[in-house]
């Protein structure tokens, strides 16, 4: 950030009056910009006893394979979020269930909240940010070529989780950067 | 929004290519300025069997209870965020526990992640956004003036679920503005 949004003059870094943190500050028309974590939403589609992923077909991580997911929007919910990724990227509706795991990416503040959720009659598709899409048991599942450590840890734990017949919701810190 | 906030130029409204919403974008450096939800990280906080309250300082709410909560910052997980606003706004030491409420507000592009904390060793005091702090149990609470629909819940099911012995993560759409 180098310039005010409000009123376009060049802003500074500064700890505000009342504040401990270095944040952007505008001294023109006294605007302090926040900057703030941003929630990932996904899904973890299934039907019958498979799980829908899809293969990403943008940077980062393109080829490789994902569950549905990407930034909240404002004025939805979470789970309006993972059902949106859900449509955008695999061509599903689904049914949004529990939530299920929760994952802390400090180092990128990024916080992920994925829910599970029912495919309505099966059908799905490919996004436009996907080059495949398909139904996938625990022993077909790519587990070498998942996208990122969110997606390999959800998928792990629903299978074992599958196996117990239950499925408590999960918080974890993740590292930045690992597929595991 | 009015300014890009990396080269200084004024920003319009438009859908980019490949999306389907309206974000400020320069047309000058060509960057796209996403705006999206924000999460406020919170501590039910207790000490044998009572909750630590704070009684507003600062707008909104003056002067109405609440429980730590506030803005999460980047680089911190949820739960540290959680542990900083106890700090902060009761000078309470917690260890925090399990995740327990989540509540969107979708109005206000908000997503609330409330976890149970310890206190350490019984001390509080009084933070600068605060006037008051209190150890409350269940009767002693002044449920008509709690700030915010997000604490009441809260609170409501804690005590609730208390009895029965075990505390499921309650997830719900709350609607702005409401204090129940
Ligand atoms: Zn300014
Ligand atoms: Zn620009």
């Amino acid at each position: 950030m180098k310039f005010c949004s409000a009123c376009g003059h060049p802003v500074v870094q500064k700890i505000p009056q009342g504040d401990s943190r270095l944040r952007y500050v505008c001294e023109s028309c006294e605007t302090i910009h926040y900057q703030n974590p941003h929630i990932i939403c996904g899904c973890l589609p299934t039907w019958q006893d498979k799980v829908l992923l899809c293969k990403r077909g943008i940077e980062p991580r393109y080829g490789l394979w994902t569950l549905p997911a990407g930034f909240m929007e404002n004025l939805e919910t979470t789970q309006e979020g993972a059902a949106r990724e859900t449509w955008e990227e695999a061509h599903a509706k689904v049914k949004i269930g529990e939530l299920y795991c929760v994952f802390n990416i400090p180092q990128i503040s990024q916080v992920y909240m994925m829910y599970r959720g029912e495919i309505i009659d099966g059908q799905f598709g490919v996004g436009e940010e996907s080059i495949e899409a398909g139904l996938f048991d625990e022993e077909s599942i790519p587990w070498d070529d998942l996208a990122f450590a969110s997606i390999k840890r959800t998928l792990r734990y629903f299978f074992a989780d599958r196996k117990l017949g239950h499925f408590p919701v999960r918080v974890e810190d993740l590292v930045h950067g690992s597929r595991d």
